[in-house]
């Protein structure tokens, strides 16, 4: 069993609503060892893509995507969820994203200097529910004509749509924890992995 | 010259009211080589403190943050600026912040949980201008009754009141680039660093 699994299994905490809290090691507090076999895990699944830039979207797919960046040595980019002063509209791709959790629909944003149709792109983020933080990534790949070459989560809702919505699209998706379920505040696992 | 310093000269680009644009490589898209160099200087400065916990706010420290934390093999926390749905009220310490360049007050808070008495924190942050996110990280570990080891800081501009403000409260302060002036687009930095 995953370092990550088992750490769902001990410190995860299941809420009403089928929302899993894992704020002490993924996603607020960041436990190193976590992170680190998150981003082996990453690193060996998508080892023959030819990836040029890893991307993200702030705030929490930024610490795993920086760690696999790192290691590739190659450059990440993460999507802004305000408009920077430094950045004017016609140089900007942007999507929309909606929050389900949030209940709100943000627009997201990137530079178009920093994604070319020459760029491999590996989107990481840390969690995939209904996946359209994923879908508005994707949708950010292609204006600008660069080619998405995976989609890496650290935990996956399996009981939700996002995954199908990602496959869909013709694009690998891999998942280093997949939640068939929370019923009843128990975690259980998707059988055949990834 | 550090590798900080020549990307800014080469890459950096000073904007009208003192604003220096560096998305390139640092708060949007990020040089996994500039961010692998800024994380050596901060551990080697800091080396000597016994840290447990490296503390940042969403979402430009997170890269630098998670980078000293991973090699330190400590934990990392990060700030946020929403309220995330996991933590109630009571759980949360919290704090204003203001941010001159968006002219909004905006409050950021962590889980009680992640900062206790024993916690001996460094603080990292991307910028350092008007000092209001480094204090208001600083107000968060006192309310925990922890101890704040150091702010460690990519870029500052020294030519802003934040560096006098923390020193002002005892705290160690490390910044690894001090621009002195952006004054006729034209970058100089501190010559007596640090």
């Amino acid at each position: 069993m995953s370092y990550l699994k088992e750490k769902i299994l001990k410190d995860g905490v299941v809420l009403d609503g089928n929302v899993l809290k894992v704020d002490s090691f993924l996603n607020h507090q960041i436990d190193p060892v976590v992170l680190k076999e998150i981003s082996n895990e990453f690193i060996e699944y998508f080892k023959d893509k030819e990836i040029t830039k890893v991307m993200t979207i702030e705030a929490s797919g930024i610490a795993p995507a920086i760690l696999v960046a790192s290691h590739l040595n190659i450059p990440m980019l993460f999507a802004k969820k305000t408009e920077p002063s430094t950045l004017s509209n016609e140089d900007q791709f942007s999507t929309n994203v909606h929050s389900y959790t949030k209940n709100k629909t943000s627009r997201v944003l990137v530079s178009k200097q920093y994604l070319t149709p020459d760029d491999k792109v590996l989107i990481i983020d840390d969690f995939l529910a209904n996946g359209e933080a994923a879908l508005g990534l994707i949708d950010l790949v292609e204006q600008a004509k660069a080619e998405v070459v995976g989609v890496g989560i650290c935990v996956e809702k399996s009981f939700q749509p996002g995954r199908a919505k990602i496959e869909d699209k013709g694009v690998d998706i891999f998942s280093i924890c997949r939640i068939a379920s929370l019923e009843n505040n128990k975690i259980t696992f998707v059988e055949d992995e990834h």
